[in-house]
């Protein structure tokens, strides 16, 4: 952890806090009236922007001995962009609060800034504003926008029989990583990835710490005319299940075209004294992987970065895998166990 | 409280507690696409937006023994659309992330959705997305964004010597409620605002519970050519002090124009065993009443809702109160005490 433990929080007023972070957030192309008054201004090229939000709870989301700031940050930025880019939009702009406790150290917070902006510079999004207030535990509440670039949205309500399904990114990454990381089969209770060695076993945590996602994938799918798409957070069982639902098609998950994920996963798998199926249970039903699920008319090319995992197809709507019903593993419940 | 205490938030699955706020949530004039994709798209007609956004975080800014679900949903929704106002633009949408402990009732986040919507519905504008997470304490982040209708937006750094310097709005209202619930005077542990008499002591505590901002003051003020704005959640001398420093100006505040918010303040104030000096301190560095702060060109005729307070002077940067220093009673910081 690069962070320093001093000063804390505390130490400071709300205006030298913010002091340090404002220098570090990205300025973000479509920003017209940056941080520091009591709003924003973007630009919305084509009268409309897409917005959504997600929050981060710490010991919900993330635990602070295996998360610093910089993690935190780039994860936050990495969930909200995704699910700008699900709807075909071009991120252009978020927004921040955070809750931070008075023994925080003000270095684990420039380290959030500094991961906010190591997501959004790359593909031009600014971090326009935020509020900031104490707490007894981290809260990182984000909400970003996109630009949709004239097209129309691209819903979860739009796969039609026939239509393939694909995917862009990582599958069961993170998952695989949390395991690891509560086997303590990582090999430290607080990993730093610079000093975790290269292999399978370092990008699963890493997939857990900081997921990335194929942001560019989102519009690209949008242009190739996919007929409906969503950010792959819960779990792909579940999401799928939201897609066929929204449609009205039954989403059928070839396991056959998973194999390279799973195989991919065995090393983790076996790390934690697990096997074959519980790889399998992470490529289905880990969430927080943030790749892009979409279904596309039979017959495109697929953009760049998505790949066929199955076939939409008239029914009950609802997912299968293979053919059958995949029972109970559809993910979890943020309320429940 | 009209807040059922079962079922509690634990109770359900998240899509049945969405299935529950969903219904509840104003839709919005501006709204293309609503809750329930990865993200919502709203209208922006001239090619951009504002952006805001405010946290409040349980213990620090309610107390859910004083306020219920309703009262916290207004509340954020206000101090959201008043920053809005404040630029000069419309309301047009908000997003909401909301952190809740399991054993939240049910009711309670019902409450909040109501909340935000009776706040929200009479401006026209919706709510749009959400999130929701498990967390020992509640938390409402809102992310709010508005439509300038073409005009420039009104930032803090417009005033110029020789303005006039105006306020919309109540002045020291939310905190003398709060004293008169630190005090116990209000009579009741959770008041409920329907129950208590009418009188300056009600319109305090609800001042403090839910207070108002004269939201469609904000967009007449640019209208009329309005040369700085900022809403006054701090306190008046501490936000006088940012617009001044931005302006690069000296802002005095006549307390001679305010005679009339310290005598209304004066029942409170005997209420809770002071006198004139507190009722003055709550209408100079009280927090949280979401007024509007403008400065106006002189001889220019203040909109409605917009009184003068003060005058815009040159100067060293910062705030005077009748040409002297308010010494240190300038707001309160977030970390401090």
């Amino acid at each position: 952890m690069t962070d320093a433990t001093r000063p804390l929080v505390r130490d400071l007023s709300e205006d030298e806090l913010l002091a340090r972070i404002f220098p570090l957030l990205p300025g973000g192309t479509a920003t017209l009236l940056g941080p520091g008054d009591d709003a924003a201004v973007v630009a919305a090229p084509d009268a409309r922007f897409v917005v959504t939000t997600d929050v981060l709870v710490e010991d919900r989301h993330f635990r602070r001995r295996w998360s610093d700031g910089r993690d935190v940050g780039a994860r936050a930025a990495t969930a909200n962009l995704a699910d700008v880019a699900a709807m075909g939009a071009r991120p252009t702009s978020l927004v921040v609060s955070l809750v931070v406790p008075g023994d925080l150290p003000v270095g684990w917070v420039t380290g959030l800034a500094r991961g906010l902006a190591e997501v959004c510079a790359p593909v031009g999004a600014g971090v326009v504003g935020g509020d900031l207030s104490g707490g007894d535990a981290v809260v990182v509440a984000v909400t970003a926008h996109g630009d949709l670039e004239g097209r129309a949205p691209v819903t979860r309500a739009g796969a039609r029989p026939g239509d393939v399904l694909a995917y862009a990114g990582h599958r069961g990454l993170s998952a695989a990583g949390l395991a690891l990381l509560d086997a303590g089969a990582a090999g430290a209770a607080a990993p730093d990835l610079d000093d975790v060695p290269d292999g399978e076993l370092a990008a699963c945590v890493a997939g857990y710490l900081r997921p990335t996602s194929p942001l560019a994938a989102g519009p690209e799918a949008a242009r190739r005319g996919a007929t409906a798409m969503l950010d792959v957070s819960d779990g792909l069982l579940r999401d799928a299940g939201r897609l066929a639902r929204a449609s009205g098609v039954r989403v059928d998950v070839a396991t056959a075209e998973l194999a390279a994920d799973v195989d991919r996963l065995l090393p983790a798998a076996h790390a934690v004294g697990r096997g074959r199926d519980a790889a399998l249970g992470w490529v289905l039903t880990g969430g927080e992987d943030h790749g892009l699920l979409a279904t596309f008319p039979p017959g495109v090319e697929l953009p760049e970065g998505f790949r066929r995992i199955g076939q939409v197809l008239a029914g009950p709507a609802g997912v299968t895998v293979d053919g059958e019903d995949p029972g109970t593993h559809t993910g979890w419940d943020h309320f429940a166990g």
